[in-house]
């Protein structure tokens, strides 16, 4: 016989705290407390198998659920000497949800069941309190007629006002208990008149009545939004709670509240919580009453108002504390309880690992490791790697007021005020002349990357969480909100307005790109702190971690960035950003212009003494840490401007005719760009361009070896190899670059040439490739666009629709597709090793600092992930958990 | 001891004709013919080891070697009873290269090798004919000088047209002995000053400058190139072939000449070839001298003249007769015989098997099985099948005048004439007035579709092999050139311009897309022979193969033209074209742009009766057999118009406003349409598209059934699936409509559902898929794209680039790139029949009609290869080869 139902109260338990996914978090936690001897009214738990058989078999019940369930009643009514139904002693329960894993308030609850017009009076007589008996009554009522009956809500509630308007009162405490009496009848008619049938009065078809109300409420609209965002299986199932009611209502010795063992905000170790005397635990969150502090230490502060619970009943507060530190100490964790005061006597409702912010997830993993209660280990484990981005940039200051005039989409974290600028060129002029710009665009090309580098923030009307300017932005770790849609941008009217606010540039507004919001003027900010905890937690992080951490990075700001966030090497210098600069861009276009290679050549060879020195600087900074340059990547059109005014100037400037500078754009132009002629295709058309870069690296090398005594060991990266014969052609051009320079250098230099794997055909072939290279980077970026047939750039269009039919589990885009691109990675990891068993095998795609990508890596026995400067402690942090193979715990 | 050097003459060889690949197809066959007891002149081949040696070893030769020829040479002198360099008897030697496969004219020769101041005079003595010494010695000479010491071949031309032009007469042959004498004299001159060394005189030191000439000849550019087009691989080799000179210019009992055992142009079963009395090999293609009829069937044809060798000299005649019917018999298959007559006695210098044209490869197959000859299997792979094309097409009369005016690309063969036109418009309305037309454009797109489908022919000035218009042409089997580039075309001029020549609308052209040229005016051509030969050959090749052949076709006119050309099915029915048709496609832009679901189920309800009668009408043609409908594909901006002046019409046309038109033309815009909102991807998210799709396919073999009896099975194609969910729920709503339909007709149908696997990861995640579908269908073309990060529209930028420098064997849009998507396929192939055994498995991009690709898709045991009508007799012969293991002859 399955066992369908869980008792616990009394000192013992069927489950324990283990069982979550059986009994649900909070049915576990109830059998783990009363196990452990902690005053928990009795009751029961039906398991989530109920669950899943209910819906597998058309909303029924397995045939002997009934039978357990009233045994396990019978065992409530033991333990509390009270009888489910008695006129005279009748118990009553409450009916909660309690899925594995924490969906709050997305599913329903019942309390005070087993009240009808008998049991009220049993009630009212046992409490010496008919008021108290009628205001249960009338609140089962309420939420019975709406959760169970499907009745409107507010039809509930406009009878409880028309009462409080027809007494004179305003609180519902003050209605006398005729009132509520009549209130009662008036509930009977209106679930009458709504459903066609009487208020039910029979206390077990109330309660059948409740279960299945709680197991109908798993798939609501709601619940199942809720599940999808937080990538909770629907297969998982709810349990129902069923457990005696004890009564924080029944007068002045008698109270509620919701408790935390720890500060939850800050993490600091002080019992931290809320509480209401005479209440039921609803009345905490709904707000109709002010809830008062539970410690005194609260009680001084300035912003919360009444008496402490310490104060006001020293003896229940004294029980609670022992509770909080024998809780804390079992669960290793920061509880969040809830509790009840029935007449002077504790009882614990609940308990889970309480939610925190970022800050008090640190401090808190932190702190029980000094306290003896976590290892450094366990400590890694309860931090979420995500959330460390909300602690490594600026954040506004929470008291500091503000003006939201309108919300985007939090693109790229950080907060920073800034004033209007709505043009790249103009952004770089301000500046540079040392004003703090935010850029505001449309949405931004890679026309404007001089622009967003120079601006402290970028704003923008339109695109996605993967636009150009939301993937940029977080690239540089600079603060970006992204398709604020209500913001009309007119760039050439240099305007933007939102409603029928007017912002000019020079306009300052402040951007939160932690939550999107856009604000109007200047709001203060709070600059991070890496030492203390965090330093402490990524020490302890780097013990545990196999994986390497490199960074993806190519100004030198960025770079030092990185450095001080602990990357341990570049993994990914762009190069054909350092050609978007003013200065460089037009000999690049002199060079896509040329008519041959001699004309390029020419070109380039203004470019060569910029590209050496951005390499030395870069070599210098990085002292003697490895260094992978990946050659020119994108297509040449890139380059070249969109429209005739632009192409104009470039004839001008560069004194070709404009017609060629058209035809030139024309026939550069690609119908699937990212497809075309880019990446090694260039380098293969075009010997000159790697020639020149791959001289300016070798040349760096040996002028920062030469100055600053430390080895450099270049890594030279060919991007979009899809063939060996391609890579095995570019090396030797490399390498015979490299042997004219050691020639003229009259020294050797150590350097490796290797290649990104972002074609599905160089996975397939990377055995071939692994001939002539000695690193693999998996560009997991591209890889996915082309293994899922899926432009980045126009997956906007179906992606959410996509999501929303669960056909990806995740935007792949963000979160690495390990079934598909994942295959891949491993095909290309054997192929790679069998020709080449010490091949180093690194990722540097955006994944490189997604946790649950860094995860894979670990598996997937990688040496390396590589990501942008501000996800390195990330990349840090879940690297360890990998190696751990502990995944993190939530944060609020 | 390794032997270099293979003796051959005197009825005996060191070698035979299977050791080409050491000796050279020359070479082994001289061989074989010394075996077969043929006359030929006694000889040795220094074999392709020493080539590879040669290049291996800086140019030196294997010690060994020198002593090996030595004594070979010794053994030509005992054969011929001369000797080497001997004043009064001379040998005389030729030098020729021999590659293991052939290279026709690509490498040097050297003739009357041994010649000197002291053996000419011999050879005179023995000859008794001085001024036949004499002329042989100048051509030594010349040739010598030229390829050998590198002198400048128009410096002895000028000498000796100044020997002529001072004799007064115009015929080499004219000039006497004394003014020979000058010449020779002259020619040492020349030699002297422009190498600074005597000619040399030793012949030894002749010999060996002749053997490191034709050895160096392998790697000369033309070389080269001729191999990377041909795919020869440059690590072969030549071999070099030393031979007893014989005279066929020994006076006018002597001849030479150039013959085939069957007319290689026609394939006639008839002797064929030229010759010339008193002359030596070169003089028969050089052209100097009218070469004369073989036979006197041919002297009596119109178009030959001169006296037949058949009359001139009947002895050797009958002699040459009975070593064709020898070597035929022996080789079995027609060969490319060079033969000589010295003073009436016969030598045989070289046989091979004779290139041919198409026709005359069938002709020639059927005829030697029809004689006994072949077998069945081995005449199958006696015709390569790629050149059937040229046999199902027109073809210009060949005896028609023409005025060539410019060329292009042959982009889809077959010879066409017709009147110019300039936009798709009219070439509907002219078409539809019984008019023949000819499309001209620059380049064609989508929306010329119907125009395409209206014109006979289509010429575009811009755009290569793959371009829109060579696709699309080559998939409805009309001719093409494209990519004309001396054609200007201007199209809202209405005028062509080729030079200072200006077409205008209505001038009748003729372009044959078989040869890329353009022709002004009407060429009468010849309509194509299927029966016949054609027929026979395509019985037995469809009696050994075991890969079906289907078809991708969608116009009645193409299922009916597939039909006859043998296609067991339609293995992809694209549906868009479909919906380009004047007639739809406003339906289809109603639809794109309608507000919500149900006005796009309004505009799709006006296109349901029209799609349900284009699939009435193809399974009716295609009457039972098997039928794959692809449901839409291409993305919906395609639907769209790109310029204000058609969007203003469309908005005038569904009466949405411009601004929306124009908005939502903006939305579906795409960075990489190819990686975009598509397929699959269009079905989920406006379900009512295919479930319009599928309704239309359903109701339609419901009526077909009815009325014809035949059993109809539809199979629903989804395209661009990239991961099993997507095809679940797909397959889910078409099941739906499928239920429906049969609830509706009171009947159920047998149907099945499948997908085409064209991106990486559906071939990587092929288990999950097989688990909804059917069947697989391999999009090559764009699992080509894809795997290879390749845009078929923008590759034409490097392709070149990427062939020439050997990155590529072969342009994967072409033949199938066996290695990287190839081995996708076999996974995909593994995946699917380990969840679904009996999946059944075909290919449908172009690659189904690539003789290279179906031999791959044989061996990895695929089921089918669909294909361009055109191209079904093709793939049908491929297929019968590859299930043979047999690759097919080459022909001229």
């Amino acid at each position: 016989m399955t066992q369908w139902v869980y008792r616990f109260g009394d000192g013992t338990a069927d489950g324990k705290a283990e069982m979550k996914t059986l009994l649900g978090g909070k049915g576990a936690n109830l059998a783990e407390m009363a196990s452990l001897g902690l005053p928990v009214p009795s009751g029961f738990t039906i398991t989530t198998e109920v669950c899943t058989y209910y819906y597998a078999n058309g909303k029924t019940y397995p045939d002997d659920l009934k039978q357990q369930v009233e045994a396990a009643l019978a065992a409530i009514e033991n333990s509390m000497g009270t009888k489910f139904g008695d006129p005279l002693n009748p118990l009553l329960v409450s009916v909660r949800s309690g899925a594995p894993l924490s969906m709050p308030g997305m599913m329903d609850t019942v309390l005070n069941l087993g009240l009808n017009t008998q049991t009220v009076e049993g009630l009212a007589d046992r409490a010496q309190d008919a008021r108290f008996a009628y205001d249960s009554y009338r609140r089962f009522m309420q939420m019975y007629g709406h959760v169970v009956l499907g009745v409107d809500h507010h039809l509930f509630e406009d009878a409880l006002e028309a009462t409080k308007a027809k007494a004179g009162v305003s609180q519902d405490t003050d209605i006398s208990v005729d009132a509520l009496r009549a209130l009662v009848k008036t509930y009977k008619s209106i679930v009458q008149s709504n459903t066609g049938a009487p208020f039910p009065e029979d206390p077990m078809e109330q309660l059948w009545g409740a279960v299945g109300a709680v197991f109908s409420s798993w798939m609501t609209a709601r619940a199942v939004t809720y599940r999808r965002l937080h990538d909770i299986p629907a297969g998982m199932g709810t349990a129902v709670n069923v457990q005696a009611m004890v009564f924080g209502n029944m007068g002045m010795t008698s109270a509620t509240g919701v408790t935390f063992t720890r500060n939850p905000s800050t993490g600091e170790r002080a019992y931290y919580g809320e509480y209401l005397v005479n209440a039921q635990g609803e009345d905490v969150v709904a707000g109709i009453r002010t809830p008062q502090p539970l410690t005194q230490a609260m009680a001084g502060s300035s912003n919360v108002e009444g008496k402490a619970l310490e104060e006001v009943m020293p003896q229940a507060f004294a029980e609670l504390v022992a509770v909080f530190e024998r809780l804390e100490r079992h669960y290793k964790d920061m509880q969040d309880i809830e509790f009840t005061v029935e007449r002077g006597k504790l009882y614990i409702l609940q308990t889970r690992n309480g939610k925190r912010t970022a800050p008090a997830a640190l401090k808190i993993a932190v702190g029980m490791v000094e306290e003896g209660l976590l290892t450094q280990e366990e400590a890694i484990s309860r931090v979420q790697p995500a959330s460390l981005d909300q602690l490594l940039h600026p954040t506004l200051d929470p008291k500091a007021p503000r003006e939201v005039i309108t919300r985007g989409l939090p693109a790229s974290p950080g907060a920073v005020s800034g004033k209007i600028v709505f043009d790249a060129d103009t952004a770089e002029r301000r500046a540079a002349a040392g004003d703090a710009v935010i850029l505001v665009r449309t949405e931004t090309s890679p026309d404007d990357i001089h622009g967003m580098h120079a601006a402290k923030g970028i704003l923008t009307s339109r695109g996605g969480m993967t636009s150009h300017a939301a993937v940029v932005a977080r690239g540089m770790g600079k603060p970006c909100v992204c398709g604020a849609g209500d913001l009309e941008v007119r760039v050439h009217d240099k305007v933007a307005r939102v409603g029928s606010l007017e912002l000019q540039e020079n306009d300052t507004i402040t951007i939160d790109g932690g939550d999107g919001t856009v604000m109007l003027g200047l709001v203060p900010t709070i600059d991070p702190e890496l030492s203390g905890d965090f330093a402490k937690l990524m020490e302890w992080a780097d013990a545990s971690r196999t994986l390497k951490v490199r960074t993806n990075a190519e100004t030198p700001e960025d770079v030092r960035t990185a450095l001080r966030f602990g990357a341990e090497g570049i993994g990914l210098c762009r190069t054909e950003h350092m050609f978007f600069e003013e200065s460089r861009i037009l000999a690049m276009r002199e060079m896509i212009l040329a008519a041959d290679a001699e004309g390029r050549r020419a070109a380039l060879a203004k470019i060569l003494p910029m590209q050496k020195g951005d390499f030395v600087e870069i070599f210098e900074i990085m002292a003697g840490l490895p260094v992978t340059i990946r050659l020119l990547d994108p297509p040449l059109h890139e380059f070249l401007p969109h429209n005739d005014e632009e192409m104009q100037k470039v004839a001008d400037a560069t004194g070709v005719p404009l017609a060629r500078v058209q035809r030139r754009a024309n026939e550069l132009r690609e119908a699937n760009p990212m497809l075309g002629l880019r990446g090694s295709r260039v380098g293969v058309l075009f010997p000159e361009v790697y020639e020149m870069q791959a001289r300016a690296i070798f040349e760096a090398a040996h002028e920062v070896e030469r100055k600053s005594g430390d080895t450099v060991v270049p890594e030279v990266m060919v991007p979009l190899i899809s063939s060996s014969k391609e890579l095995e052609l570019l090396k030797k051009r490399i390498d015979a670059v490299a042997a004219t320079v050691a020639e003229e250098q009259g020294k050797t230099l150590t350097y490796s040439i290797g290649t990104m794997i972002e074609v599905p055909r160089a996975a397939i072939r990377a055995d071939k490739i692994a001939e002539h290279a000695a690193f693999f980077s998996f560009g997991t970026n591209d890889l996915t666009q082309m293994t899922l047939g899926l432009s980045r750039d126009d997956s906007g269009l179906f992606m959410d629709s996509y999501l929303r039919q669960e056909i990806f589990a995740a935007d792949p885009f963000q979160s690495l597709d390990i079934e598909g691109v994942g295959r891949l990675i491993e095909i290309a990891r054997d192929g790679g090793r069998r020709t080449r068993p010490d091949i180093k095998i690194g990722i540097c795609g955006e994944h490189g600092g997604d946790p649950a990508s860094i995860f894979f890596c670990q598996k997937a026995g990688l040496d390396y992930v590589s990501c942008s400067p501000y996800r390195v402690p990330i990349a840090r942090l879940a690297a360890a958990q990998a190696a751990l193979e502990k995944s993190g715990y939530s944060t609020a």
